[in-house]
């Protein structure tokens, strides 16, 4: 074990690679890397870009990417797909751009497939972004789509967030819907060349006027900048804001900033445990046959949902504590 | 508590409104009342509309109401909102149209928040969609953004899924990362008039083309229906399909359609389990306020998240049973 976790920390690509495939394959064992390497992390500065699907966010991260690597920053990056069993390969066309890095050895690219109900996409993301961490990593860059409670999870462990928005989403503020907004530390406005990119600028600066308390807690106005990603321009603009909000990150009252490390680990061991319970759930369920079972017994009306749950199922999986 | 049941099923909105903020609230109690009305649900068909932010679903269903009505046909609503504290009320003006029909006693509409990361959405959704279908409802709409796990669990409750794409949703199959197009059992090209509809409608069809595997089991082609919902435009057409697929649906072999019965109900068993693990996960963690102390030590370096979970949280949850 001593050995894998050295290498991690010597930034070993082929480990890492390895590892991050146990964790997502959970893999016995995978755990004790996972806590020894725990102590080595929370140097590296994390960025999560978000946005609506066709945004435009992968381009963008590609060209991060790039900047990052001129100043001689290393990077990790964990990028999000919404697993489309319907279009199979066609996502990977879409992360060329991006793919062209993978042969730098200080860039390194994790793909992560989002899951099916009983989760765990938070807890691997946060897995990965701490290995990521461990083995040195300067930056290190998740890209999600931002709709899901799962994204808006993950963004939460993000230094810095990034909200990339384009030109004209429907009717003015209909981009709201994607509930996002709210995670904003600096806006992206990609594909600026597209007519009305003012407006989408203007509208996303007066809803801010609109809402200022959202800024009030730490006196950071997000930032709208302007981008095409596909050329770099304005990225090293983008790059300037992000070392903005690190410095205004870094000079927060000493309160204040441990009042953000106990939300950001409270958010993270809540994720741990979310997943854990659930899979050992699903491992009960599974084991005892229960569920195949009680899905017999519904049909035939010998009960419901509900009360199979109450009374067949969760006896089995939680521990009840007679209280006093 | 039959007086309740009763009034319910006799299909009255107070009553259903105020049972349904008690299980959003999940009052104590609310349990039974939902094991009750479970016998008298199955009747109602349950149409899902998703797609990306923007795409102009609410308009849609708005038009849906209206048509289902003209027939006299009586509709439930639930309408998923992902939260946004940034944009506080903004998103009601989105639904205006929809609620003109809230004064008609045979349309109830309910409008749904998107939880915290403890979930708790599919499952109210799916009471919900009980109790409107317990009450008398012929239809039960759900519209909901289609990207995140969550979203796309609701959709797996609906006879018929109704996918909702504009035009020129980005470069050809970017609206793909939706991950969502393998959910739909019809499209629907909104604000059809936009130059690129008839260029949507055939990359959607190549892909079905490309993907067949996905339409051998039950042998559904999805139709694509090119609508206006802001003019009403092709909303018969569409209606017409959602028949199609009804009939389709009810001719399929009664093996099949009691395999694919066990699945909704095995969904739907496995999103009850799953939230009512997480609510006592939750209820023990505040109980004894391990969080807390457990952030503290981690902070400090005594422990990490990945051993703070195994050690101290998770047996105080879980039944471990000793196993021979």
């Amino acid at each position: 074990m001593n050995r894998v976790v050295e290498k991690i920390l010597a930034g070993d690509v082929k480990t890492v690679a390895q590892l991050m495939r146990d964790v997502d394959d959970d893999v016995p064992g995978v755990k004790e890397y996972l806590k020894t390497l725990y102590k080595h992390t929370g140097k590296a500065y994390i960025i999560g870009i978000t946005g609506v699907p066709g945004a435009g966010k992968s381009t963008l991260v590609a060209s991060l990417i790039k900047h990052l690597r001129m100043i001689n920053k290393t990077v990790g990056i964990i990028a999000i797909d919404p697993t489309s069993p319907f279009t199979g390969g066609a996502i990977l066309g879409d992360r060329v751009r991006m793919q062209q890095h993978n042969l730098d050895d200080n860039v390194f690219i994790k793909s992560m497939a989002t899951r099916g109900s009983f989760g765990g996409l938070s807890r691997s993301t946060r897995s990965a972004i701490n290995i990521l961490d461990a083995m040195g990593k300067d930056y290190v860059i998740v890209e999600t789509v931002g709709v899901g409670q799962d994204e808006v999870d993950i963004v939460k462990a993000a230094h810095t967030t990034i909200v990339v928005l384009i030109p004209g989403m429907g009717d003015n503020v209909q981009a709201i819907k994607a509930g996002i907004l709210e995670a904003g530390d600096i806006f992206a406005i990609n594909k600026a060349d597209i007519p009305g990119a003012d407006k989408t600028a203007r509208d996303i600066s007066m809803m801010m006027d609109v809402n200022q308390s959202r800024f009030k807690a730490d006196n950071w106005r997000p930032p709208i900048v302007k981008v095409e990603a596909i050329s770099d321009k304005g990225v090293t603009e983008l790059i300037q804001e992000i070392n903005n909000h690190r410095n205004h990150i870094e000079n927060l009252s000493s309160e204040r900033k441990i009042q953000k490390q106990r939300e950001k680990i409270r958010e993270e061991l809540l994720e741990i445990v979310k997943d854990r319970i659930l899979q050992e759930a699903l491992n009960q369920i599974n084991k005892d046959n229960i569920l195949q079972k009680t899905v017999e017994d519904i049909i035939t009306g010998e009960t419901d949902p509900y009360s199979a749950c109450e009374m067949k199922i969760l006896p089995k999986i939680l521990a009840r504590q007679t209280m006093s």
